[in-house]
């Protein structure tokens, strides 16, 4: 019994037809795909790849810190971006009860509200602001250059306030940095102020930090099950260490998409929660996935203009928004379908009155099993139109299986980087922007790209 | 001075270079624009464009209902999907205040807090109905066939704890129906119940019903200013009604949406707003460019299988998420920024300790200055690459200029719809999925279909 399953049954063209994955297709990737792994697997532990050593770290610096402060903390403010901000966020929302920062310190189990601040807009600030008890809430600022623009400017912000309420002494135990271990400006404001600081390690980029203090840091201080997350992501990197090509889960779900990409012009990546708790990990997916295929050159520096894009969806929601575009439109989408077997609590769905006796089908049956009747009628009603799904199951959301997912597709994402052959751990294409924005407020040494924006 | 600018000058030759809009390609489709538009006009008010009614109708039934309810009641939950439920949230993210329902009453203006489930995901609704004091629960349930099986189901589950707890002959008080005028299982209940109903006109499709009683009802129970709503909608009705062509501001925006579709191969549409309250308007907008203009077949009954996908982005957080794959990935993407000139509450970024003088460049900056940059380098940068974008301006995110803005875009779908050349009304891709759904969950008459999916 795995951790999850990876069902590409309906990718084939038994399945969807003529334009469906074939056997010889896949037969031909063989070697390239495990080569991949290979590649991947060799490289493990070093340079940009260092975050495959995560799932094994200790993690009690996080409890025990998170223990420590939480007695005195109300609430946690995240003030990160990107990288910084989405793992955080597919955790909350996986994890945490609804409605979590509405409830009492009770009802969340004695922890503190989560807010995450991934945004520079003044009208949220502002109102986040006027929300908190500055005196009782922790500020994790989360910077891996301590440089980023948005993050910092938002820090800037905070701090003068948390300075003038509690004084410049104080600071140090409103405030708690993720940064780079040695290098950068918030590491040196963090030295200077005595503010707690946990380490990015120097090979983990944003997109693969969820599982370092990035990620786990937060996920203690509002009491997730930060051992079960790392459990199930040691779980899913045995798995990966020890299945071949097509057998192994990162590379099924690599390999399908890569094919589904090059050989069948299939650009678009849905990947389609069918449980509202999975919905913010299809959107740190599509950061992990787009900024790290989305390249213009090729390891050999030939241009390529590669990149699939990832597209966020939700069912059943998005059946009344987006399914009839994906089942009739252009055939460019190859959905990946995210199911769960169980939720944790189902509802019955009563009798209706004698007026609306057509509903009577619906009757004696849960909510649940109407979402994976839903579910399952999508993508065999997409398969009937000729229109691939990838299907991942989960027997349920927690931290064990979200753990485990995470990391999966972690390793897809440096497979798939092999197999494009583009180098999936920089992001060069972000340079432009931010000297454009430099120039644009008045940075000394960006005067003559101001005078070119215009 | 108008409501909204739309500007595409990022889109031409002269801006992006040869990949760029042409003069020729705008001239040559003039005429047809103007055709599509006197096409949109001319139907006005009949079939399904009796949308264009709603600007100008009189909003007093809600307004009334609201103030008569409102001392009742501490939340309003709104039980719908897609159409029935986008525009509401859309809504509520533009004009709400943030984190409104974590708010005191007072702090709410005395108005009820607001949820929209439009979902069945068993977790969520268990978590939103363990919140809910339900005595003081007004529930509107919304489905124009008042058949939808998600929100039927939903419904049922509800009406079954408010009658346990407040008995049958209470239950009026407690519900309140959004749906066909005469038609409908939900219609039928209502009266059966003595539920007071409002209604869906019988023209207004699900995606163009926000400013119906689908959109303004659960407006005016929170106190939104439903009035200015209408009037920035009917400013724009009055612009697009007297301007014609590429002067038009929404066949503006459908022509080169158009055009950078069918003549530059750019199949996907991001909707990127500098703002965080417009974030919603961006998935509402997700929804009625796709499965509007997404259709197998055009008005001659031929196979076309068109339509463009309509993506939700969000500046300045996904620079960090999605920029990369739009900057150095395929060239099949045109960009819709929205920006805003004013934010309501704006912020100064005080300067830095001497240790970060790296960041001294942001000092005495406002927030919303940086947000404003980032938008302009960012559509710049894109641009060096060679990359389109509109830039849709308001003054500042408020009930006038968001109606405006809905409005414009719901005639621009109107208008792509005779571009296209397609039936911009109807949505027959998602019947099978339906009957599927029907036949997994066992409804009388779908039994050979059940056999079929396995």
């Amino acid at each position: 019994m795995q951790i999850l399953s990876v069902d590409i049954e309906r990718t084939m063209d038994k399945a969807i037809g003529d334009c469906g994955m074939t056997q010889e297709l896949m037969d031909a990737l063989a070697p390239k795909l495990e080569e991949a792994r290979v590649a991947v697997m060799r490289a493990a532990g070093s340079g940009w790849l260092e975050w495959t050593d995560l799932p094994s770290a200790d993690p009690s610096q996080f409890l025990d810190y998170a223990k420590e402060v939480r007695p005195h903390i109300d609430a946690v403010v995240v003030i990160g971006i990107g990288g910084s901000a989405l793992g955080t966020t597919a955790l909350a929302t996986a994890l945490l009860p609804f409605y979590y920062n509405e409830r009492s310190r009770q009802d969340r189990g004695g922890n503190p509200k989560l807010y995450v601040l991934d945004n520079v807009d003044p009208d949220e600030t502002f109102d986040l602001l006027s929300r908190l008890d500055l005196k009782r809430t922790l500020v994790n600022v989360i910077s891996k250059s301590g440089t980023t623009g948005e993050s910092m400017s938002s820090y800037l912000v905070f701090r003068q306030r948390l300075e003038a309420l509690a004084g410049r002494e104080k600071l140090k135990d409103l405030l708690v940095f993720t940064t780079d271990p040695s290098e950068g400006v918030l590491r040196k404001l963090g030295a200077s102020l005595g503010v707690r600081m946990f380490d990015v390690p120097a090979g983990v980029g944003g997109r693969f930090s969820v599982l370092s203090a990035v990620g786990l840091l937060p996920a203690a201080l509002v009491g997730m099950d930060v051992e079960e997350l790392l459990r199930g992501a040691q779980e899913m990197e045995s798995w990966i260490a020890s299945a071949e090509g097509w057998d192994n889960p990162a590379c099924l779900f690599a390999g399908i998409q890569y094919l589904n990409d090059t050989a069948f012009g299939r650009g678009i990546s849905v990947m389609m929660p069918y449980s509202a708790r999975l919905r913010d990990v299809a959107d740190w997916f599509r950061q992990l996935w787009a900024e790290s295929l989305g390249k213009a050159v090729n390891r050999q520096g030939e241009t390529v203009n590669v990149g699939p894009l990832p597209v966020k969806s939700l069912g059943v929601t998005d059946q009344h928004s987006q399914l009839q575009l994906y089942s009739e439109g252009p055939d460019d989408k190859i959905i990946t379908f995210l199911g769960v077997k169980e939720f944790q609590n189902d509802l019955t769905i009563p009798a209706p009155d004698a007026e609306a006796a057509a509903l009577s089908y619906l009757a004696g049956h849960t909510i649940g099993e109407l979402m994976w009747a839903e579910q399952k009628g999508t993508a065999w009603a997409l398969a009937e139109r000729g229109h691939p799904s990838v299907t991942i199951t989960l027997d349920r959301v927690d931290a064990y299986h979200v753990g485990a997912l995470l990391y999966m597709l972690e390793m897809a994402t440096a497979i798939s980087g092999e197999l494009y052959d583009i180098d999936a751990f920089n992001q060069p294409g972000v340079e432009l922007s931010k000297k454009a924005t430099y120039a644009l407020m008045g940075r000394p040494g960006y005067e003559d790209l101001a005078g070119r924006i215009g």
